[in-house]
């Protein structure tokens, strides 16, 4: 095991500041996106704050109950609980100006994206699972936040609908586990898969890339 | 650990018979909720007894996966399960006579809501978990029974909708350890809590007492 | 413990390997199931594949979740996965011819009914739960992976609401148990399993057969 992954995963506020300080600004993106669909569905504050804890959370929580990797991040981590809640209520004060601030979000987003890939892979690889279990606990990290908010607004996830999204978390599995292989520096490979990977994500929503849609209509019966 | 805490966890018929006949009660009217939302979806009896079930031992459920606290309670109480299962089906029989009851069942789920988050708070506190878990852990077995009825239902849980509920779970898990933490008895502090925290939920629905609501309209792009 | 359990569950492709064929075949079945269902919610090519994922291996995930069985039982075959995420993706390009085998699916999707609630009921039985227990997690991997995928597409799950599905999964289950506890030969077991199980599906296709429906309008206050 390399000792710079399992900081990685850690994520203690040393040499991996860097990591965590992004970390902490995409929980704060994941849980103000999770706020703003409380707003579409009317929710009251505490339904607020749940969703952004789950968009927030939700991801890294189930991706550790399908590793069975005890105890949860987040149970060791009071700040990160604190952070995303007032992030999700914080929300609802400024909501209204928002949209003047859609790009910076959508980067804030992008790079959540790509964190929480790359801790995903991380926690996997510290367990010692295989290398495919690995690219899968990054997409589940990466994005199932996401598909969680969805089904508690009760509509279809977006993240299946939009812009390269899921596509360009399974993008930096795929490259992390490559350059790791290559013995490529950890922090190196880090810097390489943001920069690539965030790339990637803003290039999807300036020139409208998706992926092609599969649309079946046909009832049997 | 104080041995009542553990003893409140457990729910053995002892000296606990209280808070276990208010628990059986409470799963009762949590599978009847259940049954009603399936009826509202025109379920088939099993979807009755499934939805039943989820609704009354589901927030348990998910408390234990994410505490990773194993076995799950119910898969050692054979008696629980036929309960929620035998309480779901008995409602289609008699659903048409229940709005006469209405009172009695919102006492009955108001009483569910305190002793699961009691029951909740005691299973983190078994286990060591830090304080802010503790009160998270109540919540969930609290409200996240009736957010995965709704969910299986189709519709944005009503929880973070309706008179305060959820917040009477979070009042109940801070007042809960607040009395704790002054080496209040635990008998009399679980007193204290069903009478506070139910009192607070029915003030709440006779008075209307909500949350503020966020509403958010606006489409980016 | 009988070692004809341990085998089932491992699904080793030794003497097993009829109940290995048929468990590739159902998860092939559900993946595609899975696909259509993401069609007619006009997803992209990468949510095809996690519904695929989702309903072929999320009744067992889910299961291995709820009994703590770790690690779960795909993160140890890759083959699965891959199976899974390409039959999805194949559905793409077939889905239009796929009516005119709706027989043939209908009769693969009951042999997966089947399958997976008998390797539902092993697990339990592996892990020494009570028998109600082994029931219980015989019809979560038969039935939840098809509730999950609804759940995932927006939709009341279908499995509430059709012909006989979880009925039959509860027979299968407590048939299986049954002959068991007569001491019938494993392979027999599974044998008339099969053989009654999914005679029974296909009778209550062909006959429309339902259970009773709870249909509950009312609305209170």
């Amino acid at each position: 095991m390399l000792p710079s992954v399992s900081l990685l995963q850690s994520l203690q506020p040393s040499q991996w500041s860097a990591m965590l300080v992004i970390y902490l600004v995409a929980i704060t993106a994941e849980a103000m996106s999770g706020a703003l669909a409380a707003g579409r569905r009317d929710m009251d504050v505490f339904g607020v704050a749940v969703i952004a804890f789950v968009t927030a959370l939700g991801g890294g929580t189930l991706r550790d109950m399908v590793l069975g990797h005890y105890p949860i991040g987040w149970t060791q981590h009071p700040e990160y609980v604190f952070l995303v809640i007032a992030a999700g209520l914080l929300t609802t004060l400024v909501a209204r100006h928002m949209h003047r601030l859609q790009r910076v979000f959508l980067v804030l987003d992008g790079m959540g994206l790509v964190a929480f890939s790359l801790i995903g892979c991380s926690v996997a690889l510290e367990l010692d699972y295989p290398l495919f279990v690995v690219v899968i606990s990054g997409m589940l990290t990466g994005i199932s936040g996401g598909i969680l908010r969805d089904v508690l607004c009760n509509q279809v996830p977006v993240v299946f609908r939009r812009e390269l999204y899921a596509s360009v978390s399974l993008a930096v599995c795929l490259l992390f586990l490559a350059l790791r292989s290559l013995d490529v520096h950890a922090e190196v490979n880090t810097i390489v898969c943001f920069v690539l990977g965030l790339g990637l994500r803003l290039l999807a929503i300036r020139f409208h890339w998706r992926l092609p849609v599969f649309s079946y209509q046909q009832r049997w019966e």
